[in-house]
């Protein structure tokens, strides 16, 4: 296997040999640079496409955060199912696999998910913690097996999400991990109203009161904190970069599960990229506290995967051009002149 | 034909029906009500693409102000029809038909080009008028018929370009329409060095000296600065608008075009896309002088119509959210809670 810098020396001197001025496809040539470097290989494909979509419910809904009921959830997983959701149709036009995950939905598992429930959704986490240690552990690991299995069947994957409260489970960690207050980290998820930011920042002021969460034991606060899909993504994210499968992380709240993964072991960044700024409060800091740089801005804040799956067009549309461009020599074009 | 208004509301409700937080596509939601208006129904299709990449020359090289000899041009225009450009690979992978277009390429036309030469390059404007009043109206009619035509066979068309010097044209036209001076307005193009950048922005100031360039008279400033693709491109925009044929603009240099043809004719706006903010220097000023809001953000500066390829595939991907999600009523998913 080839190092690091073989690596980077011929994905930059095959870009600089095609009939385009050097670094003129800004961001894309970037891209193919960490996916080869992610890969192992200059010459990497981009074939075997999933998105894993990890689902659960939060307790915190109890405390009117959501501008939706909580059995949408589940209702959304069978639209996942079905292939109706946003996600779905990304997915179709892609051509990405979807895998959706029960992580912790209420009720029983549907027929067709990938079923890794940890419970039916976490507790009230301003009044305990979300979760047991040992469940957000447990979570944590099924993430890890869950990205070794990926890695033999995928080429890449996305990560989306699906949990009516997630939002403020992801503030949460926000405020727990960059140490600011719920002011600053809280947005309208759903299509809160500005009654409904209010109580949504107020229980998770309570909650940090509550438990002091320490940033140095990252599992500790997934565990105040939640959510189980959260958990899970988190250790999809480290177990994706044991195995070199890059993750494409799709909004805010998946961003909290790649923010607690780097917090968890920050040598896995190399293997992630993050698809979008979304259009939610709190995505700008997260993405300053994780120091990423997203690839697109579309005012999107839907989750699920969606700007993830836009982002997984746009790396194979990055690697397209890498691959099959004509060279200056094979094209016979003069060169820059000399200066 | 429905109105405006009806289509609009049509559209609006649609996107409220599907199975999401209403608005939480973003600026997706937005390009289908856009490219809806442009095609007149609210249930548009997005089937038969095309990118229009119109080619020329430009005497202003001979001042020294691009870092590839003006022999690229026709070079590019014969790597563009062996479909080894970016462009063309970006035109395979969205399924885009390719069209060149010779608007003044020095030289024989090349076989498979559409010609529609008006000279073989502009000439030198730091010593004289690019081309004649006549030569102007000519490209710009030309561009008018060329989208009479695509209007018939295509959905939807890109507008890019190829044209040694056009970068210096583009400026020129910026600091005219603009009324901004040349070093507002110049930057590397292709990648001239420091040295190259002050030589670009003298000639540029040399010839606003000369001219004097009038934005009243837009087909004068076209006239005195040129080029033939950015005029024939400028008349392309016209004519796609009087047929609702919706154009996506690919940077700098096709926005320039299009900053010529709102000039002419500000009622073209509605059929007019802004694919991206290019790293070009000036094309923020070129889009905010425009009122322009762009949609991708990758650093790019390629020209050829790569970024404009690019949104084609966007807008295809929001046209297939708007038309194949799953609706609430039909995914049996409970509405927003009561506020």
């Amino acid at each position: 296997m080839k190092s690091d810098a073989e690596i980077r020396e011929a994905v930059l001197g095959r870009w600089n040999s095609l009939t385009k001025p050097p670094r003129s496809l800004g961001r894309l040539e970037e891209l193919v640079l960490q996916y080869a470097l992610a890969r192992g290989t200059e010459m990497p494909a981009i074939e075997r496409k999933a998105m894993y979509i990890f689902c659960g419910d939060h307790g915190v809904t109890s405390e009117g955060v959501s501008a939706y009921p909580s059995e949408v959830t589940a209702q959304m997983v069978l639209n996942f199912l079905s292939g109706g959701a946003a996600v779905s149709v990304l997915c179709r036009h892609y051509g990405i696999e979807p895998v959706i995950v029960d992580a912790g939905v209420a009720g029983d598992p549907a027929p067709g998910v990938v079923n890794r429930k940890i419970a039916g959704g976490t507790r009230n986490f301003c009044t305990g913690p979300a979760m047991t240690r040992a469940e957000a552990e447990a979570a944590i690991e099924a993430g890890r097996a869950l990205a070794a299995e990926a890695a033999g069947r995928f080429d890449v994957a996305g990560t989306g999400e699906m949990g009516i409260g997630n939002t403020t489970s992801a503030s949460a960690l926000l405020c727990a991990f960059a140490r600011i207050p719920a002011s600053e980290a809280t947005g309208r998820g759903a299509g809160l109203d500005d009654d409904g930011i209010r109580r949504k920042a107020d229980a998770i002021e309570r909650a940090l009161a509550l438990h002091r969460p320490d940033p140095g034991d990252p599992v500790g606060v997934l565990a105040s904190l939640g959510g189980f899909e959260i958990a899970m993504m988190a250790g999809f994210h480290l177990g994706s970069a044991a195995h070199r499968l890059p993750v494409v992380v799709d909004g805010f709240i998946s961003g909290a599960a790649a923010m607690a993964a780097l917090t968890i072991d920050p040598g896995i960044r190399p293997f992630l990229f993050f698809s979008h700024l979304s259009a939610e409060r709190g995505h700008a800091r997260l993405l300053e506290h994780a120091r990423a740089e997203p690839i697109l801005d579309l005012e999107m804040r839907l989750g699920e995967g969606s700007a993830a799956a836009i982002a997984i067009g746009l790396i194979e549309t990055a690697l397209a051009l890498y691959r099959d461009m004509a060279t200056f020599s094979s094209a016979c074009i003069s060169g820059r002149k000399e200066e």
